[in-house]
């Protein structure tokens, strides 16, 4: 049986440092992050990625899932900490915290480790700002197969807990790259592939419009949408009904609206 | 001019009883809401919304818009508060808060409040949490033309802090109604109405499917879906591609895909 270390007071340094990873700036300085539940673990797992540590509640119920996860975690050399729920909760911020969390180490999110032909949709998100946005973003790539999400200039942080808690584990699943605007269009023209933008310069209606793959969707800062040049710079600019007094939509969901007509005109 | 209260301390007990409407106990219990920012006080304003009052911050900048909300909401015996930049903080909870703030009475939310042959898309969400999720549906259905939001058993408040800045007006234009599935059904049932879901059970791909107006598009909670039950009282069942690891969408998002879907079959 894996060995076990138990943490029962609130001031264990490790308590402290699991804690911190809730703050950006410590988090980008350790480069880890914290993931919570059995779900989410078994799918890290199952996507390739074993935490350093596993913190478990003393409250949790056995569960095969869980065995697996301990035994493979102990195997790897990772370490394995059992805590009290009052911690737990104290660690991940919830009240009502699920009976297990993971730290992982951060990926790489180089450009360069994109790689287009693996998939025949990529998410692009410029300036997003909501961590629940650009979790949510990640989650609907997942779902729509696309191969992942290049997030541009100054965006939220895709291992914030927010951002993997709403990625329901698609952070695992799906390749993730930050660069700038002037790295992305350089790389992105230096291979095969459409940039497209919901806009409403010299658009096309959404709905079979000429999608092609590798197609790479792009939505703007929640507030500001994309800036002018961004949207000049794409292949096909496409607009989506707006019946109401709104002009636009949340940045997830203009995504995932997108999204799912690109992929249903790429299956015909 | 209105006449304008000057509110400096913030121990003064119209900050108090402000600041108390961010908590949803007290909120239920003095049936108003709070609103803020120029542009979403001008939407509720044109869509026959006015605060009962209206807190300025001395930072202001001079708008046109402004001077006529302010104009009207005296003229219609409302309140007008003007104080700091840091009690406006307080207040709406946010470090950098817009320079205005309403509060107003809320809405009926009967469902005999309801006109179902007001709009061919009607938004139906059951037992949704999160009201950021509830805002944003509510935006997306102001985006696809529809009539509402009706809201069964236990959701959050479409009147929180959240949900109204997520719905980034749509709280005002969209009808909103609260239900037990037990009365929403009957209701339902006694007039016109195809009731539609996302589901595994016995569904067609969502898209082409036989939509018909009025249209009630149910979305379940977050992490349970739809009870059974409720699935099978549906005339639709629809199922989406889910190409990667996780089996279903963020609520809001199923909501926006299908709702666009539905716009797009009803508009032909």
């Amino acid at each position: 049986m894996t060995e076990r270390r138990r943490i029962t007071g609130f001031s264990n340094p490790t308590v402290k440092a699991l804690r911190a990873l809730r703050d950006k700036k410590h988090r980008k300085r350790e480069r880890r992050f914290l993931t919570e539940g059995l779900r989410l673990l078994t799918d890290a797992r199952d996507a390739g990625h074993l935490p350093e540590m596993l913190v478990l509640s003393e409250a949790r119920d056995p569960h095969p899932l869980l065995a697996a996860l301990e035994a493979e975690v102990g195997a790897a050399g990772g370490e394995i900490v059992e805590t009290t729920p009052d911690i737990l909760a104290k660690i991940t911020g919830k009240d009502n915290p699920q009976a297990i969390a993971g730290v992982f180490a951060e990926f790489d999110t180089a450009l360069r480790a994109i790689d287009r032909s693996r998939a025949p949709i990529w998410l692009v998100a410029q300036a997003l700002r909501d961590p629940g946005n650009l979790g949510t973003i990640l989650r609907t790539g997942d779902a729509i197969g696309a191969g992942g999400l290049i997030l541009i200039d100054d965006c939220a942080d895709p291992f914030s807990v927010e951002a993997v808690r709403a990625s329901m584990g698609a952070v695992f699943t799906q390749s993730i790259a930050q660069a700038r605007w002037d790295e992305f269009l350089p790389w992105l023209r230096a291979g095969k592939g459409q940039l497209v933008a919901a806009s409403l310069r010299d658009a096309q209606p959404y709905r079979g419009a000429p999608y092609a793959a590798p197609c790479f969707l792009m939505v703007g800062n929640e507030s500001r949408g994309l800036p002018e040049e961004y949207e000049l710079a794409c292949d096909l600019r496409v607009t989506m009904p707006m019946r109401g007094r709104a002009d636009s939509l949340n940045a997830a969901v203009a995504a995932a609206v997108l999204g799912y007509e690109i992929l249903a005109h790429l299956d015909k």
